[in-house]
């Protein structure tokens, strides 16, 4: 008998109807063998209707209070999840965070798990029940506070449970089929992934692909935990996330697992720093001590003429006001002439293990961009992704070119793909 | 410095203005320098959601994950609360009735607080914060379950928290100015009490009075918390529940505290029953066999000639399906005639410590109803209660001929006082 840990999302538990499918697709789960432990998040828009009121009692609510509100909407789905599943004649226990024993840090709304200790969980399931764990939250080992891990948390619930319970697969249910070349709203012919390697489902993470979060797939590649990425909506196999493609899993695969693009980030441009050692250190210095994370980095080429160069760098636009202020006040310090805020960009990335043993990828890329008429202002790179930034108003036209010059569209003869069993 | 406990109910906290409200006059009390615990139910109409909500998934919702979700409700009203407090510029945090240690039985959604280990709230309350908990809920004892206290609960952890914490007084906020000497929808010249003893509000809420319930009073009296009953929308004193008036409080009272009127009863004759002993055993163990809480119970005179006799009662409406199904199934092992099931009832009360040494006052209150024109139909008496049973089309008729004959009348000079210290 095996185990398995089910995550379903908050668009899956919608409503009672919703509830009731989940329910059933849970004790389908539970009649094939397995032992089954559940996370679920709130149900569709809770989370956002108590944000919504904690903003009219309090325009800069606490994080301790925040996430003992927040928390209340997991405790929702929960209960009803295992009442609609008693329902259908099996037996069922709800556990809040706390219960199931999800043990975080004490920063409140973004906590990270520390450990999992899943003893009534564990308990549970032997004595025959299918055991209902909220997502998202947890408890600080110091202070016994109640904590939240921040957005997507859920997903990263449901890996940390099966790791701890040594779970054979963590299936996340959500209301697409799996992961996509593409984004299926952009590009019409995105073909759904079949097996991709937890790398570059990192990469695709990072590069602003939706379905699974970063964090959550970390989380998995530590511990080695395959994810199954699939719809709560059809029967049908999604994406499976994994080291290895198992036994009859599609082993055949692309040099390039998907396009993935990104319109939450800006640009800013610190312009006319002297170009000498230290510069760049202090730049960045002072937006860590600011807590602003950025993503993608670009020194220009110095001009010979006058001894000053620009440095680019990008991040989430909600973080833009804080680095700006943290910046400017730093200007005499660090000494640069001026700075430039920029939030119309897109970055499209190109992500897949087999580009780095391929030198042609990054070269039909370009051409790609080129053909289609897209400028690239800003170029980052690692092992077995490339990223591009250009105007946010290119970016459908982008994705689409580079989806298919890299033959990924659904009804192309020209895929490139390789044999094997993986990488 | 002393410690104050108050509780807010539901439509004290409906919305985010009266969460607002509520949580200046919460800052106000810690400004006269007291230490501050507050019990806060759910907001308005959230309980009624989440049974809703339950019922769409569930026609018959495990005891277990009903608890679960209705606790939801608190969660969100104290979090709310707290930031509300903290927007203002002071501490506060909030706990959940297993974080503020409210250990209860595992009988779910009726528990009972059987011990209450305020660790928590008391570290919280001395490093300076305002506590807000839970009301309503708790943890079991065996296998660390939430439990929910049933109806009225928040009053019942309140004073629950009072005792445990030697509080000075349990305050409950609710939304009329205290108890009254009637109904003041029903008698428009009900007054005020200022103070009723512990004894008397027994009485009265056994009677069918909706301020206290009958538990939350129960517990203040076996731990001596004087309770003040009064309106969260105005400054007013309410009304002081306690062993004996405090210094300041109205010593003068009325030997008649008020009038109580039910009508959530129902009444159940059994008809032709033997007139000889162990029958009315018989009939009551099987009542209590079927759980079924009863209140009135009065036997009529046996016919001579037939050496049978109709026994009656009163019950919760809401259990008379149960309590005829159980008699009916052991009609010929008890050996009576048939049932007479009348749910068009009505309970009038006359509650004061004072009439157990006036004998006027069972005469005057059956000349009252007699001069109203209202027919008795059932008698029961306590050393300080009188209740009679009548049609439900006159219990309005009845309890302002009562009221008005006991000279309870806020414009009456004919009220039936006595000067002395209490009782």
């Amino acid at each position: 008998m095996g185990l398995v840990v089910q995550k379903y999302g908050g668009s899956s538990v919608a409503d009672a109807e919703g509830i009731k499918r989940v329910a059933k697709r849970i004790v389908d789960a539970k009649k094939n063998g397995n032992q089954v432990v559940v996370v679920v998040s709130a149900m569709g828009d809770t989370t956002d209707e108590l944000i919504d009121l904690a903003e009219q009692v309090s325009p800069m609510p606490a994080g301790r209070e925040f996430d003992m509100l927040l928390t209340a909407g997991e405790r929702i789905s929960m209960a009803l999840l295992a009442m609609a599943i008693k329902n259908l004649g099996h037996e069922a226990q709800s556990f809040t965070g706390s219960q199931a024993g999800v043990i975080t840090d004490s920063v409140h709304n973004k906590a990270r798990i520390i450990d999992v200790t899943p003893g009534r969980i564990r308990t549970s399931i032997d004595e025959g029940n299918i055991a209902i764990v909220a997502g998202f939250q947890g408890v600080s080992q110091e202070g016994k506070n109640i904590t939240t891990l921040g957005r997507g948390g859920s997903d990263t619930t449901a890996v940390a449970l099966a790791a701890a319970l040594d779970a054979e697969v963590c299936e996340i249910y959500t209301d697409v089929d799996g992961v996509f070349t593409a984004d299926p709203r952009v590009v019409k012919k995105a073909r759904k992934i079949d097996w991709i390697s937890f790398e570059d489902m990192l990469e695709l993470a990072a590069s602003g692909s939706k379905v699974l979060l970063h964090r959550c797939v970390e989380y998995a590649r530590r511990y080695n935990i395959p994810i199954h990425v699939r719809s709560s909506f059809s029967g049908l196999r999604g994406t499976w996330v994994s080291n290895e493609p198992l036994g009859d899993q599609q082993v055949e695969h692309a040099i390039i697992s998907g396009v993935a693009h990104d319109v939450s980030e800006a640009k800013i441009t610190v312009v006319g720093v002297p170009d000498k050692p230290g510069e760049a250190a202090a730049i960045f210095r002072t937006i860590a001590n600011a807590e602003v994370n950025i993503d993608m980095v670009v020194q220009n080429v110095s001009a010979a003429s006058t001894g000053l160069t620009d440095i680019s760098f990008t991040l989430p636009k909600s973080e833009g006001r804080k680095a700006i202020d943290a910046l400017e006040r730093s200007r005499s310090a660090i000494g640069f002439d001026s700075l430039r805020y920029d939030d119309q960009i897109a970055k499209i990335s190109l992500v897949g293990a087999g580009m780095k043993t391929n030198p042609g990828v990054t070269a039909g890329f370009f051409e790609a961009l080129s053909d289609a008429g897209v400028n690239i202002e800003l170029i980052s790179t690692s092992e077995i992704r490339i990223s591009v930034v250009t105007r946010a108003d290119d970016v459908i036209e982008a994705v689409r070119a580079v989806h298919s010059a890299f033959g990924l569209d659904s009804d192309s003869d020209e895929a490139v793909v390789y044999g094997g069993t993986g990488r």
